[in-house]
C-alpha cells in the first residue's frame, strides 16, 4: 500500500496545472482564444507605457497564414524591459511585478502574457520572438517554455545598437479564428482606443485591412500609484500575511506604514482597544490577534480610503474620445466621486451615454442598445449575462427615459470600473462581481446622464413638432402675402419677409444648432433620491 | 529604471496564488463555498475507497456554532493515508497521486482538498485535523498551509494503536451559510447517494437532521484502470510531453508502450507514412517530427480506443438507487455503449428518465421538469445553463413525448457522463463542454428512454379511459341484471357476475399493476434514425 501510494504520488508545476487548464486562462474556442491573446498582449504594453508615463502608440499585426494558423505581433512604444529580465517576464508564470502591489493595473496575476506564449509554442511548437530595448540597445530573443521548470528556455538571442525603445512579440498560433464580430480582436481594440484616448493603436488585419484609431487627447495621464490597504477593507488572514512580510520593527509602526489613515493617535486607540502590545513585533502576530485587530478596525473612526492612486479616464477625455469614434447626436459622460466597496476597497464608476451616429449596436433593422463594459479600462467582452455591470443597467427601467424599445434605440451606454482591487468573478478577468456598493454607483451614474438623454429626446421631439408646423404655416405665407400686399398696396416681398420672421420668432425656432452634441454639463439633480424611488418600484 | 525593475519584480507560489483567487476553486458566496468544501471532501473520499475496492461509508457532521462558523467532519472509511503522507496529500497543491494518470477519477488535479483547508485557515486561522490510520495505529495531526511554501506546517501530531481504518477531516471555517436548496451540501449528498447506490453517506445536519442514505447494492464497483491515451486523441504537445517522460528506449517502442491500440504493424506503417526513424530515442523527438506522427495517425486504420477503463453506474445498479429514492411510477435506466469525442477520448453516457413519485422539482403549484447531473459520478450542481448536458436536454422537443408542459411535469431527468478526461468548461468543474459528439450521446439516449415514457404515459391514458368506461357500465349492471334475471328468471346475481365478467373481457382492464413501476428493457429500435429527424426539425 505505501510502496504504491508511493509510485503515485507526483508533484507538478504551475505551467504543467495551465498547460492541462488552459481554458482558466481564457483560451477556450477559436474566437475567444484570439481575443485573450491580443488583450494579454495589449493590456502589457499599455500598463508599462502608463506607469512610465509614456503617451502609447501600439501596433497590432495580424497574419492569416492559412490552417488556421496566424502569426501575432503586437509592438509599443514602452520603456522595454532590461534584456536579463526578458526570459523571467515572458517565461515564468506567477512571476512579474504586479502580484504583491495594491495598485490600479489592467494587468494583475503575472500569468498572462506567459499563456499566450504557451498557447502558441503548445499548438505550433515554436519559440515566441520577444524584441525589447530599454533605449540603446535591442535585445532579440527566441523564447520557449520549460513547462517542467516554470521557466524560459532561450533558444536564440543577439543584441544590435539602435535607438528604438519598447518592446515586440511575435507569436504563431494554430486553432484560431478571425472573424470582425462582437468579441473579436478588432472590437476589443476598438474599445481599448475608446478607454485610452491617450494611445494611438494601429491594426492591419488578416484580411488586409489597415484601421489607425488616432489618439484624441495627447496629454499622458499620471501614473498609477501603489496605495495602502484600508484597515475596514482587510481580513485577519491578510494582516497575518502583511505582518509577517513587513519590515517594520513594531506593530504599531507596521499598522501606520502598511495601512492607510492610521495616525499615531489611532494605534493608541487600537492599543487600548484591542489590548495588544504595539510594540510587539509584527512578524509575532498571531491569528487570534490579527482578529482582534480587525474587530478593534470597526470600533475605531478612520477616514475614507484614498483615492488620489485611482486614475478614471476622465470625463473631457473620454468625451472627446467618444465624439469621435461614435459621431453621437447626444453625449453625456459621468465621472462619479470615488467610492468604497467592502467596507474598505476604493474604486471609482465611470459611464457614459451616447446616441445617434454610430451609436448602438447593429441589428438586421438598424440598431440597439450596445453595452461596453470596462474594469481599469481593459474591456471586458465576454461573460456579459454573469457581469455585475450588465445586470445594473438592465435592472434600469428604460422606458421612463423616451428611449421606447431599448431593442431597436441606437444607444450606447458604456461602464468603466476603476479600481486597484477589481472584483472579477473568475480567473478570465471577464465579468465583475455583482457587490451591492458597486452596482448602486453604476445605477446612480448610469441613471443621471440617461435623465439628460431623456431632456435631449424629448427637446428633439418638441423642435420636429415645430418644424411640422413651420412648414404648415410656411406653405400658406406666399398666399396670405399676396393678398395682404394687395389689400394694403404693400411690397409682397417686405410682407413675406415679416410674415417669416413673426413666425420664427412664435415658435422659437433653432437655426439648425439641435443637431450639434450637447456638452458635459455638471448637474447634481438629487440622483440618490431618485435612484431610491427607482428601486423601491 | 533596472533597479526599479528589479525591487518590483517577485515570483508567487501557487499556494498564494489561489489564496488570492479562491473564486477560481470554487469558493465565492456563503452557500457555493458550503457545497464546494463538502464536494471535495466527498470526492476524495470516494475516489480512495474506489480505487481500493472498498465499499464506502461516509459520515458527514456539519455544526452550526454561530456568526456564520460551521465545523464540518468528513470521515471514509477508506484505506488510510501513510502518515508520513498525510502532510503532502493535504498540505501542498498541485501535489497528489491523480495528475498525470490517464484514469477515471472524481478529482484530478491535486488541488481539492488543500483548497477547502486554506479556505478554513483563511477565514478562522485554525488548522484541520487529519486523522487516518492504514489498519493498525491512527495518526492524529493538526494541519496549516504554509503559503509561501506551499506545503504543510504540522502544528502538532500523535499515534494511537487502533485498528480503525480510514481517514477523518474536520475544519472550521467562517463565512457560511447551510440552506437546504437546490445547491446545498444536503442536495450534492443525496445526489452523490444517488450516483453512488454502493455507498452508505449519513449526514448530520446543523439543523439536527441525521439522514441515512442507504446503499441499494453491495457489490464492490470494479476498480478504475489506467488507460493509454489513444493516437486519435493526442496533440503534437501532448506527444512531446509523452516522449520526453517515456521510460522506452526506442520511439516505435514508446508508440506501443504508451499509446493505446498501435502494434507492430501499426509502428511500420507509421514509420513508412511520417518517414521517422522508429528507433530514435523518445526524448530527440522534435515538435515537427511530433506533427508528422499526429498527421500519420489519421492515415493509419486504428481500433477504437479500448474502454475497459470506464465505470459507469450501471443501469441495474442506478435503476435500483432511483426507484429507492424516488418511488417513481415510470422509471428506464440506459448505459450507452462507449464511445470517444475529439476522435480519441473514450466516454460514455447514462441517462434515466424518472416519472413519479418524487420526481421533479418541487414547485409552488406541483412539480417540474429536474435535471440532474453528473459527471464521473460527482453530481453538477453550479453553472448549469452552461453545461452541455443541459443544452442536450434542452434542445430536444419534448412535447413529442406526452408530457404536457415540462415545467408543470413531475419528471427528473438524470445524465452521468464518465471519462479519464471530462472535458469541463472551467475550473469549478460544473459545466461540461457542449462537445458535439458529447452532446449527441446525450440526446439519443435521453429520446430513447423518453420515448419509453410516450408510450407509458400513452397507456396510462389509455387505462384511464377504461376505467371511466368501466364505471359507467359498472353504474348500469344491476338495472341491467333485474330486468333480464325477470325475463329470464334467472338468478339475479349470475346474470351481474356474467356481464361483468363480460365487461372486464371487453375492456381488457389490468387488475391495478399499471401503478408498478416498469423494468427496464433492452429496446434498441432505431435510436440513430430517430434522433436525426428530430435534428434536421
Amino acid at each position: 500500500m505505501q510502496e504504491e501510494f508511493s509510485r503515485k504520488f507526483k508533484e507538478i508545476g504551475v505551467a504543467e496545472f495551465f498547460r492541462k487548464n488552459l481554458h482558466m486562462l481564457g483560451y477556450s474556442g477559436p474566437i475567444k482564444s484570439f481575443t485573450t491573446i491580443i488583450h494579454e498582449y495589449v493590456t502589457n504594453a499599455l500598463d508599462a507605457c502608463e506607469e512610465y508615463g509614456i503617451l502609447p502608440k501600439l501596433t497590432i499585426q495580424i497574419r492569416d497564414i492559412g490552417d488556421s494558423r496566424y502569426i501575432v505581433a503586437v509592438e509599443d512604444n514602452g520603456p522595454g524591459i532590461p534584456a536579463e529580465y526578458v526570459p523571467k517576464v515572458f517565461g515564468s508564470m506567477l512571476a512579474g511585478t504586479k502580484f504583491h502591489r495594491y495598485i490600479q493595473s489592467r494587468g494583475q496575476q503575472g500569468i498572462g502574457a506567459v499563456g499566450a506564449i504557451l498557447f502558441g509554442q503548445m499548438t505550433t511548437g515554436k519559440p515566441t520572438k520577444v524584441l525589447s530595448s530599454t533605449g540603446d540597445e535591442i535585445a532579440t530573443l527566441f523564447l520557449k517554455i520549460d513547462i517542467d521548470r516554470n521557466q524560459a528556455k532561450v533558444i536564440d538571442s543577439s543584441k544590435i545598437k539602435n535607438d528604438w525603445r519598447g518592446t515586440k512579440l511575435v507569436t504563431e498560433f494554430e486553432g484560431l479564428s478571425y472573424r470582425k464580430g462582437e468579441q473579436s480582436p478588432y472590437e476589443y481594440l476598438r474599445r481599448t482606443a475608446i478607454s485610452n484616448p491617450h494611445a494611438t493603436i494601429m491594426l492591419s488585419s488578416p484580411t488586409g485591412e489597415k484601421i489607425k484609431w488616432s489618439r484624441t487627447i495627447s496629454s499622458v495621464p499620471k501614473r498609477p500609484q501603489e496605495m495602502q490597504p484600508h484597515p475596514y477593507g482587510v481580513s485577519a488572514d491578510d494582516l497575518l500575511r502583511m505582518s509577517a512580510r513587513s519590515d517594520a520593527s513594531k506593530l504599531g509602526i507596521f499598522l501606520k506604514k502598511d495601512l492607510s489613515r492610521i495616525s499615531a493617535k489611532r494605534v493608541a486607540e487600537l492599543a487600548k482597544i484591542s489590548k495588544l502590545d504595539m510594540n510587539m513585533a509584527p512578524a509575532q502576530l498571531s491569528y487570534s490577534e490579527a482578529q482582534k485587530l480587525v474587530k478593534a478596525f470597526k470600533k475605531v473612526k478612520l477616514m475614507a480610503p484614498p483615492t488620489d492612486g485611482l486614475m478614471p479616464i476622465m470625463e473631457q477625455n473620454l468625451e472627446r474620445s467618444l465624439q469621435d469614434r461614435l459621431e453621437s447626436k447626444f453625449l453625456r459622460v459621468r465621472t462619479r466621486k470615488p467610492s468604497v466597496f467592502r467596507g474598505g476597497i476604493p474604486f471609482q464608476i465611470e459611464v457614459a451615454v451616447s446616441y445617434g451616429g454610430s451609436s448602438g449596436r447593429k441589428t438586421d433593422n438598424g440598431r440597439k442598445m450596445e453595452i461596453m463594459r470596462f474594469a481599469n479600462k481593459a474591456p471586458l467582452l465576454f461573460d456579459s449575462g454573469a457581469c455585475g455591470i450588465t445586470q445594473a443597467i438592465r435592472t434600469i427601467d428604460w422606458k421612463r427615459y423616451n428611449l421606447g424599445d431599448i431593442d431597436s434605440a441606437p444607444v450606447t451606454v458604456l461602464v468603466n470600473i476603476v479600481s486597484p482591487h477589481v472584483p472579477y468573478t473568475s480567473t478570465g478577468k471577464q465579468a465583475v462581481a455583482d457587490d451591492p456598493d458597486i452596482v448602486s454607483e453604476i445605477k446612480l451614474a448610469v441613471m443621471e446622464v440617461a435623465r439628460d438623454l431623456k431632456r435631449h429626446l424629448a427637446g428633439v421631439a418638441r423642435e420636429k413638432q415645430k418644424h411640422k408646423r413651420k412648414n404648415i404655416f410656411a406653405k400658406y405665407i406666399p398666399e396670405v402675402s399676396l393678398a395682404l400686399s394687395k389689400l394694403t398696396s404693400s411690397s409682397e416681398k417686405e410682407i413675406t419677409t415679416d410674415l417669416e420672421n413673426i413666425m420664427l420668432k412664435r415658435l422659437k425656432i433653432d437655426t439648425g444648432e439641435q443637431d450639434e452634441p450637447e456638452k458635459t454639463q455638471k448637474t447634481e439633480t438629487e440622483p440618490i433620491a431618485d435612484a431610491q424611488k427607482e428601486d423601491s418600484a
